[in-house]
């Protein structure tokens, strides 16, 4: 087992600790068939009674993350889906990291098809580095080739379809390790049916 | 209008972006009932449809987002809350921050005899410094005086009763902020009356 003290990971695994709550009484089945439908083959998963860890190559991480999103989003309901993405953790364990399957994603032709209108909030944590802010500007900037990006408070609002921005979302985490980041944290909030969706992205 | 362009925060306003998840149909009355039932008068609050973001002294953070969870976890209803708690990211704006109320809590005597067991996951970010896992580890060891901690993966786990869990989040937060760490983040995720609860803690 690892944890923030034997901590989190070798450079080239990734992994998020996230959670998907449907506001709904039928939450459990919405869960259960989400997690049935994507095809998590390529990846460590656990689910404990807080959060879902995922642990693997990082192309299959945000794979099954989306995956398991989008199957629970589909169903109309409103759903919060609540991540935080790491890669490079200093002392993740090499056991259970699944990095010996090829690139090829198992759950891309599955939901592409998959419209879904959310909105987003995304904050870009490089650790143990001086400059990091520069490197969070550069990838605020990149975000924009994917969807809409407007400010909020201590994080930046994404509005677009689901699919593109969890795209966005790979690139930019992939790129911030790949820019010398050596221990990269990113957190994510969706949220999709939302009763209070209004379009605020336009307008800040 | 603040953002992670212009940023965070001058090193005193401390601020949280948030959500909090009824897995209920009545997930509205809920929420609205437990915004309406803390006193929010000594910070800034703003609710949009992806997060409830509170922003002051950090005494009054703490003190408004567990009131908040714990007004709508003694429903009784299965409810998830993510946080990032942020104190002193560059570029915060001065405005509304709500820095000239004094100390007192306000909602510490309606909350401190609601009883409610949760399971929870934390993890902190001192950014912008080399030796952040040092930092991380003794606050993991602080914690300990509080609830029962044990590990998990990118995170630490956290079980024992909402209110010294958030008593406990708010004392290794300021020591962190203490220690010199110039920006310090921490993501935390509570989930109270799941269904799949297991005595977990004590197995790790």
């Amino acid at each position: 087992m690892t944890n923030q003290n034997q901590a989190c990971t070798k450079s080239d695994i990734a992994g998020v600790s996230f959670s998907i709550h449907p506001m709904s009484n039928a939450f459990i089945t919405i869960i259960k068939n989400a997690l049935k439908e994507a095809d998590t083959s390529k990846v460590h998963m656990k689910t404990d009674d807080v959060t879902t860890t995922v642990r693997g190559k990082l192309v299959h991480v945000f794979d099954v993350t989306k995956a398991i999103f989008l199957h629970a989003a589909k169903t109309g309901e409103h759903v919060a889906f609540q991540a935080t993405y790491s890669l490079g953790c200093p002392g993740d364990s090499q056991g259970d990291a699944f990095m010996e399957v090829d690139d090829v994603p198992l759950n891309a032709d599955s939901v592409k098809d998959i419209k879904q209108q959310v909105a987003a909030k995304f904050s870009l944590y490089p650790l143990g580095g001086g400059d990091y802010m520069d490197v969070i500007y550069a990838q605020i900037e990149a975000m924009k080739e994917y969807v809409s990006v407007s400010p909020a408070h201590y994080s930046t609002r994404l509005d677009g379809e689901a699919f593109e921005i969890f795209q966005g979302l790979e690139k930019v985490f992939k790129a911030t390790a790949d820019s010398g980041s050596s221990h990269t944290v990113m957190t994510v909030s969706i949220s999709a049916n939302s009763p209070s969706h209004k379009v605020e992205g336009s307008d800040a």
